[in-house]
């Protein structure tokens, strides 16, 4: 049996309940680096055997091929593995090619969902990505491959915007945005490390966010929303 | 202090860590009845005041004005106070309505993300939200007032449309949607009660959805997913 468990955004409360007894539960624990470490030295059994696959001490995050085989290698041996993603696996976790490995195998696996950032991050800045008068709907989209996607239907698609992976490409991305019908004043916030003890948040206009972040040093992990709700006053709620 | 705090989809195993947390220690907890009353019988102390501001036994739920003044009024009396709200508050939750009035009466804040049932019911039904190939990014958008909406942008904005209270505007969005340029073919997955015993899910194409729930019964709480994502093999990855 696999379960593929989302640990939420990093810090460690955010985790699910059944995030937790499934970690304590596991024989082996399989996860990535980026806001699941945490998780698992404060809930993994001593005895469980732990293999990261992100990238970490400069090293390379491993192959998604090689992930698919060492999942399907340990279930198959017939213990208990958990594989912990960073967020939702519902999100950019590239679960699919898990799901298609284990399935080819006659694993049996169950999804539990995580908090994701994409809707956690502009919370824990202090303000809700949907708005009964400014954020009646919102999109949700990878930056990773800026040229990929259609800047101008995404713009047009949803009053708000919400990019992840967008940390690197940023200049990129608000390049192209610009030249869509999405005004240069429409709010941005960039939610840098939403939750943990480092979070930072900036807030600009679409065409002043690349300045106001350009000494920030680097951004990853961030999520970034574009639109009106990202400019509600955190500061009148948060005291 | 008011916290403000998701609930996630229903299952209580999907609170957070956090939420069980702060609902041990509340000593007035203010909760919609939609997902969120298994999680206050567990986990909230007995001593705690409790009030239901949802629909209930046939009751109409509380104007939001009345819930921020109650918020407001248990939160100036220097009680601890969680406001539990289904799924995240985020999302379609109404908070800036209850963040206004709080931060008018000078009452701190801390907005607690849950998990969302928008991107947990894709996963609990066996898909993800996302892949590489065919779903590389999602427009979430409440289906309250379809006239509202602006179909054929949403339906152009991004590979999967995700609707929330869709339930009983099911056939008028659907009607709609076939109007724009996405086509009848569209694979669409209904999902409800996403993680709860009674989770029922049904799987046809956009021109086909209304016939098949026809004689579901009442389809709320339903998470709709439409886009090329909701026909991923559940069958083949949940054994």
């Amino acid at each position: 049996m696999c379960h593929i468990v989302g640990s939420g955004p990093g810090d460690p409360e955010l985790l699910t309940v059944k995030a937790v007894r499934l970690l304590k539960e596991a024989e082996v624990i399989i996860y990535d680096d980026l806001g699941t470490e945490a998780a698992v030295e404060l809930h993994a059994s001593p005895a469980s055997e732990r293999v990261c696959v992100g990238k970490r001490g400069g090293r390379r995050s491993a192959r998604q091929a090689d992930i698919d085989d060492l999942l399907v290698q340990h279930c198959l041996q017939g213990r208990r593995v958990v594989r912990l993603k960073g967020g939702c696996p519902s999100v950019f976790s590239r679960v699919g090619s898990e799901l298609r490995a284990l399935a080819a195998a006659g694993v049996p696996v169950e999804l539990v969902p995580g908090v994701s950032s994409a809707l956690a991050a502009p919370l824990l800045a202090g303000f809700p990505l949907t708005d009964t008068a400014i954020g009646r709907s919102f999109v949700v989209v990878s930056a990773h491959n800026p040229k990929e996607a259609d800047w101008e239907s995404l713009a047009r698609g949803a009053d708000t915007l919400v990019l992840l992976m967008a940390s690197s490409n940023l200049p990129e991305v608000v390049e192209r945005l610009l030249a869509t019908p999405l005004p240069a004043e429409t709010p941005v916030a960039v939610v840098h490390a939403a939750g943990l003890p480092e979070q930072r948040v900036w807030r600009a206009a679409l065409d002043g966010v690349v300045q106001a972040t350009a000494d920030a040093g680097p951004l990853s992990p961030s999520v970034v929303v574009i639109g009106r709700v990202a400019a509600l006053p955190e500061q009148a709620w948060q005291q």
